[in-house]
């Protein structure tokens, strides 16, 4: 009897076109499809829950799929992860996704449809010099971030509004572009600037947005206030540039029942 | 005119099938000739002092080369970064070597044949779980290590040794297998085991098989003491496995001067 699963998965976006599966490219999405295709000997059909862009991260993207087969999924998971990790090969894109937990959900259940909200992390390299190890990892601002500044231009972000201006052009139709970002924090950690974003949910490029938006802010490009301004103008043109995908992260979604 | 030059360099070694020039392959020295050249109009041949293995970083890697060219030394790094590093984009191989330094040395001063000694650094990712984001920067340890048992069995590579235990085949001929190991230090920070080693010179994958065999004393598969056996036995098969190139930084030279 096909049944319903709920997968989470972490993945190192930099060696990927993205999530959404597309010909002739490698993308989460395809090599995940694969690997659970191998295994139960099913065409899988992963709903994920966001359509990350290529070079963005994830710590904690979800994905639903329906499937009738024997493999007990614990098994599965251990499967895939042997598969898709291949021992440390020399290959710089082996292990770069894994599958953190299956579980069996109700057969309504969908990854996207059902997704509540979900926490965006941005790294932003602010050390004197750039680290090269790490430039897939971050976004890189050589200037000194003041993190109190962009806390305050943070805080008119947060509550319920129209983020028509934090949306780039070309992502799918949206009914609204009112969202609720729940709450936005700015820390420091060694030479790194850390943002925090949790909302029920977020448009095309929104976060990238924001975060290029407090940086500004940050260096003194703008004041703090001028935030609220950017969100009642509804115009793209007035917020900040859209931070580089390296720096971002998909840290965690939250469902309204499974 | 023609002077003589000394470059220090740092790379991410994940994309670059090693340092050495080679046909139709992606390698930091190939990478450096073509940017300095660039520049400078010249031909350019670059003297390494570290043939580093493909997947092996460097901190401080060092070149020597030649050359008649009018671009000030200090515009020469600056153009050769900006070339290197090309802003960002979105190939994961840009932006990952980088010039840390240049300056005229003594016309007779070669970057191999004048390194008095070096150290690496070996980096352990030992955490409960493996971080697929730092899988090219580390080598992955998964059972707990024994720092104290590894610093052991450290103490019995110092010294003045004959290290042909210590070597893999596929080196090029050397006169003698003998070396001195000035210190090994083996530390715990956060999840980490970090190695370090320096000496005056290195045998083919020397560094990645002393730490192999420091893996096997931290995990108990063997005694501290074993160590002495390995040396005197003069015989690889005694000695622990290689450990991945991935976590291996060369990272700093001394010159006996310049």
């Amino acid at each position: 009897m096909e049944k319903n699963y709920l997968i989470k998965i972490a993945y190192d976006g930099s060696g990927f076109s993205g999530w959404q599966k597309q010909p002739d490219k490698r993308t989460v999405q395809g090599v995940l499809e694969e690997a659970i295709g191998f295994f139960t000997g099913q065409d899988i059909r992963l709903n994920g829950t966001s359509r990350t862009d290529a070079g963005v991260h994830a710590l904690g993207q979800c994905a639903s799929f329906r499937g009738d087969f024997s493999i007990p999924p614990e098994n599965l998971l251990k499967a895939v992860n042997s598969r898709l990790s291949g021992g440390r090969a020399k290959r710089s894109t082996v292990g770069d996704v894994k599958l953190l937990s299956i579980e069996e959900v109700d057969p309504g259940f969908h990854a996207r449809f059902d997704c509540a909200g979900k926490t965006y992390r941005y790294v932003i390299d602010n050390g004197p010099e750039e680290d090269i190890f790490r430039r897939n990892y971050t976004g890189r601002v050589a200037e000194p971030l003041d993190v109190g500044l962009m806390r305050e231009a943070a805080a008119y972000m947060t509550g319920t509004h129209d983020f028509k201006a934090f949306q780039s052009s070309g992502g799918e139709e949206r009914e609204t572009t009112v969202r609720t970002v729940s709450g936005v924090t700015v820390e420091r950690q060694g030479t790194d600037v850390i943002i925090q974003v949790t909302g029920d949910g977020f448009l095309y490029n929104m976060v990238r947005i924001m975060t290029g938006t407090l940086i500004e802010a940050g260096l003194g490009r703008r004041t703090p206030g001028s935030v609220k301004d950017v969100i009642d103008s509804l115009d793209r043109a007035n917020a900040g540039p859209t931070a580089p995908a390296s720096g971002l992260y998909l840290k965690e979604i939250y469902f309204q029942e499974k």
